[in-house]
């Protein structure tokens, strides 16, 4: 499937984002993740779990059903089943045969996000989940907030694909939070087991509108962004400004934001995306959550006109690829990996 | 198709309910059956006939044609065909090629409904239409009517597997028509060559909703229930109430209804679903009515919920069986039976 | 695909019809035609264009995209186009591969149509296109006038069907343009390699509302129905309505209009439908213009009925067809043959 190769829809030996942690409370929450419905919520303990949503017997959604105690009661014929997955109640007979069960996810909780492994749960190895370190959530002195929820009508990889090519940012959101120097300034690139950074050091460059609204700063900028892609689904990125050489104030820092993106696919063309971010001040993340949402839209537009496009083509066209592409084309590559070690 | 063999989709050879009689009249009637668009009308002696939807020159639908007299003439270029189906008017040539007609289905009104075969018209024998004392429906005292049709989406075999295991009254009705007796009551059946009956004796158990909302009555009860599954698409079930032993009026019958559910294929995933009942006070029968549209609601909201999810799925799961699936597996059997013996 | 033979269908080297002239301006305007993304826009020098509507790169929606000067920039990432397809910018890299170009099509202005060839550039022989005198265009006395621009949710030859046969004026325009003569009078039909003409001469015949409308005029009318198609997508028809003889005022006409349908297939299952008119008076081509309004809506109304029934079966069947149907039959040989030309 477009961009992968035929029969290749996502890998499934890995850690996605299955709802913001404060999504999930006593209410059975709905969603589909990679082609399977799942319902997530909150034990009596705390603790968030996530299983299969749809009911064994016969198929009626589980997230449309009953909470009582810990277990979900399927609302069509009361079969009841725990946490853990396993049936604990059959309203019809007394022994309960040992197959019946739903598949329960391995389901950690960090950082503002609930991670899920669609996968083989033998597989699920919690180190493999992003650093919280490193995708700069603990960063002292910044205030970090799980900002919007959206269900995106166009399968995901075009969404890791927008974030994996920040030339966009002075084009399709020219408006805000890009300038053409986005573009037009070389990449520098790592790229290691787990993940690959992007990142690009404009020296001496205009400002992007986002910087006159948070700043009086009138001046030229030095500005670094960039974004870390961690396999399969998690992008965390960063945009920092500061005053450039020769003007009063060199060197301050202007404004620094970190941000995370992530991308868990919900059926074959449809894709769940979280978007969360941190400023240094209160205020600043406040008008920080208005002032985005229109540039998140602007993602959203350009995935869902393409997927409209891709998908009314009998066959995707080639892309005709540029030097800029090298970042998407190695994110794909890496998942396309994973899912070519999970036929095998 | 699921849950039938692949290709397998409905029996035709058998009759079906096309429309309540009073939805019949003057005006054309469009209805898909088994996937094929049909025309009801009554002629001007009163006769209700069925006639093929789809005009055999360019596909225009009859049924948004023009009624003159007893024929219909297509809207678009006025080729006309009468109740039988026989072309009796070309505006173009005055020489009609006898091959130019349309189908005309075998069509009886028995009781509230109208019964269609929509397979071979020879094989159409009227004597395998329910029988209906046998349904209930000429019992002495009771008021019958013709209550909801419904366009369903979501295909017809979910709706006869929820009426073919009413274990599903003490949960998905809960809060109206059912109690957990209902399934854990155990079941009694017969199997004849043309229906299926199941059974369920409930004595001294507790009263579900409905029955405070009938009587003054507040103590234990025994309560009969059950549904005789006329192959291929029809449902007679009833619901009688009595005081339970032991108490003062023992054995008086505090309720007692006659339920109808007809269940015609569409198209290929949605349903044409006909409900009608009996009571012994019309006034009881009127607020029925009001009382059981949501909960016929609820199985429709079943039938589309589950709908949705298996047309998602690439394969449909198995199902994990019950002893309590027995009547639906032998449901889906005559059918399946039925469809296999027209492919030979 | 019906009613074309398995895998075809349209012809791509063809003139047809992508706007009325009054639509193409500064603004980008996207269309599908043939299933390709199109943009539309007028060069500075008042020249229209059209071009690829999705951007080499990633597939975005050059339509959705900001027109700079005579060029597009990709709202996404800012790669460049001009209105011969050729790359001008690369906001990431100095060097553009020569490859790096979106197709443009040959596009020529004449009367109120932009035609289109989508096929082969180097057969784009613009003596092809509709010769203006032929069509009617330039009758001295004549006011001209671009009406309608419809997409309708059906396959287009269900259009030129519609057209090819006008038998159906009587039946599905009764209560406007037709009467039953239309049906009832024998054609004449004159085929060249480019376009089939149709013509009905009625004598001494009843008026059909539309003529009422006109004219003060209550007795019989010789009236002369036609329709020109030049294929593979435009027809140009004729409808004059004189006194009959031995009435008052015998031979003068009543009413003389010109009329032109282009069908441009825009996806599988979807058509841009563009109908134009002359009239000899500016008021009676304002009141026509009011008057034609739902007269062409039950064209289409025709079209998308048809497309949802034949959509919806698995098998389209056989159409019986008419000696009326003589004129659609070569029309869609016509059309068949031009697919079947360029297969080898």
């Amino acid at each position: 499937m477009y961009p992968f190769t035929d029969g290749s829809y996502a890998p499934r030996n890995g850690w996605y984002v299955a709802a913001f942690c404060n999504e999930i409370g006593d209410a059975l929450l709905s969603r589909w993740i990679l082609n399977e419905p799942v319902v997530l919520y909150r034990k009596g303990n705390g603790d968030a779990v996530a299983v299969q949503g749809r009911c064994p017997h016969r198929h009626f959604p589980l997230g449309a059903s009953r909470r009582i105690g810990d277990t979900i009661q399927c609302a069509y014929h009361g079969i009841t089943f725990d946490a853990a997955g396993a049936c604990t109640f059959m309203p019809s007979q007394e022994h309960i045969p040992g197959v019946y069960s739903i598949k329960s996810y391995p389901l950690v909780e960090r950082g503002l996000w609930a991670w899920i492994w669609p996968g083989d749960p033998a597989l699920a190895d919690e180190s493999l989940i992003p650093d919280m370190n490193e995708i700069g959530l603990t960063l002292p002195g910044y205030h970090a907030r799980a900002m919007f929820y959206h269900h995106v009508e166009g399968r995901y990889q075009l969404l890791n694909d927008n974030l994996l090519d920040l030339t966009h940012l002075g084009y399709l959101h020219s408006s805000s939070i890009g300038t053409p120097d986005d573009a037009a300034t070389p990449e520098e690139r790592e790229v290691t087991e787990r993940f690959i950074r992007s990142r690009r050091h404009m020296r001496d460059t205009p400002r992007p509108p986002v910087v006159d609204w948070q700043s009086d700063f009138r001046g030229r900028i030095d500005r670094t962004t960039g974004m870390d892609f961690h396999f399969p689904g998690f992008h965390a990125g960063l945009a920092d400004v500061l005053i450039a050489e020769g003007q009063p104030g060199a060197g301050e820092l202007l404004r620094s934001s970190r941000v995370w993106h992530a991308v868990t696919p919900a059926r074959k063309t449809t894709t769940n995306y979280f978007f969360g971010m941190a400023e240094r001040d209160l205020n600043i993340l406040d008008a920080a959550e208005v002032y985005l949402k229109p540039v998140i839209e602007e993602d959203i537009f350009a995935t869902v006109e393409i997927e409209k496009i891709i998908s009314a083509l009998d066959v995707v066209p080639p892309e005709l690829k540029l030097k800029s592409d090298g970042t998407a084309v190695l994110g794909r590559r890496a998942l396309q990996r994973m899912m070519n070690a999970e036929l095998t």
